[in-house]
């Protein structure tokens, strides 16, 4: 792990990051040292790091410090924290910001080739997600609504939980974006209001003609097809929502056919 | 500074805290070594610690740890902060949580008599708090949206900007709750939705008839007296929130008054 570029493994108690949230995270995939989708993540952090009014950090010096922290894992993850440093106490932003970064690197999670063909089983969590235009789309660091969606099941047999918002709108899984197949065109909800618009999700659009729209909770029943997409798993077949079932069909298989084409193994993501 | 009990200032850069907003924190007012509202610090931090599914710190172990960073400084305020502590990474609690705390002694903030006499402008905040009744009153660190409403002014004349929900309701101000008098009663914005309920706050619903209701921001046109209550500055009167004028009257005093009373010195919180 490095925290701003030496060896560590601590952040000032004093870090805007720990005191508000006030940050970004990436979580990036990498596979014998190469990370397939590194330039959509930067697009993601450079965007939100605007909205947020912090400094872009320089993506040449990330990837470095993203390299070295994989050490020799075949398979690894990177999570890239970008936080505001150190401020006087309150939240107004500090005179000059001199944000702090944290690279640290983790082996994939291993999952098996039974879940790439068969798919994931989800529950629809019972927490709503707020509706905040301002902070919509960024993996940014306030992420208490999906440690309280994740708290709601203990079921191992249950991989991941789909969000809605206060309108009843599906937004996404706690840590993946959604996709379905309703009346044979591909749909993947529209993410203004809230979730976090997903580097993997941004592929898949820029692969695909996908329609990016509302999406009620109830038109998923009408789904011939779901997946998720994920940056760190890639894409997973959904085989049932609570007690709707699904099965893999081509827009899923197309997908994970593009996957594999960028170099990730979808047998072990 | 404390950090689980010992002297220290730094974090694991790997706590929920930082990776989530995972936690809590309390900013407390001490006079002379003594916090006038320590128990109803200590109860929203309990109540708070069981809706985030989270431990409950030991409250006399913590005020031993305040009372020690809080050093010879006569006028003082503690900061502290509850994370849920190292996990695996991704969302799930940790199977056995062990929370991390940290206690931050600082100097109060010096503000003059006339601030308590005359008042503070506030503007309105273009940004709009989201609706989520599963965060709504608690002191989470998940305050990206105070950050963002704080960084919309620099005038140094606009002390606090007022912040309203999507439905166009006064919430609080950026840091403080918001107290008006509207047809000769007292009243303050509910906390259903969205807002901290204030420390301070609680203890004026302890001492006073309020009504506490929702209140449109154009209700407080018709004001004829709104005043800020916060834990660590006390009774604010309300001079203007942009345009419209307010004389600080009968109901502010009568709260300053009970602040002075508990050991508050209001004229240099």
């Amino acid at each position: 792990m490095l925290v701003n570029g030496h060896a560590g493994d601590v952040v000032p108690a004093l870090d805007r990051g720990l005191a508000y949230g006030d940050g970004l995270f990436e979580t990036i995939r990498f596979v014998d040292g190469v990370a397939p989708l590194w330039p959509r993540h930067m697009e993601r952090l450079r965007l939100s790091c605007a909205r947020l009014l912090l400094p872009a950090p320089d993506a040449e010096l990330l990837l470095a410090e993203a390299v070295q922290v994989v050490q020799e894992w075949v398979q690894a993850v990177v999570r890239i924290t970008i936080t505001r440093g150190l401020g006087e106490r309150g939240y107004a932003l500090p005179a000059v910001a001199h944000p702090h970064r944290v690279v640290a690197g983790f082996v994939a999670p291993a999952l098996t080739a039974d879940i790439y063909s068969q798919g994931v089983r989800l529950r629809v969590c019972d927490i709503r997600l707020a509706e905040q235009p301002r902070l919509a789309g960024m993996k940014h660091l306030n992420r208490l609504e999906q440690v309280l969606a994740r708290a709601e099941w203990n079921d191992l047999a249950v991989a991941d939980g789909l969000l809605c918002d206060t309108s009843g709108r599906v937004v996404s899984s706690t840590m993946a974006n959604l996709f379905a197949v309703i009346d044979g065109g591909l749909v993947t909800p529209s993410l203004e209001r809230c979730g976090v618009a997903g580097v993997a999700r941004a592929e898949v659009l820029a692969t695909q003609a996908v329609q990016v729209r509302d999406i009620a909770l109830d038109e998923l029943r009408h789904a011939s097809e779901l997946f998720l997409s994920s940056s760190v798993r890639g894409i997973l077949p959904v085989q049932a929502v609570a007690d709707t079932v699904y099965v893999p069909g081509p827009a899923t298989r197309a997908m994970q056919r593009h996957w594999r084409a960028l170099g990730f193994p979808m047998e072990q993501a």
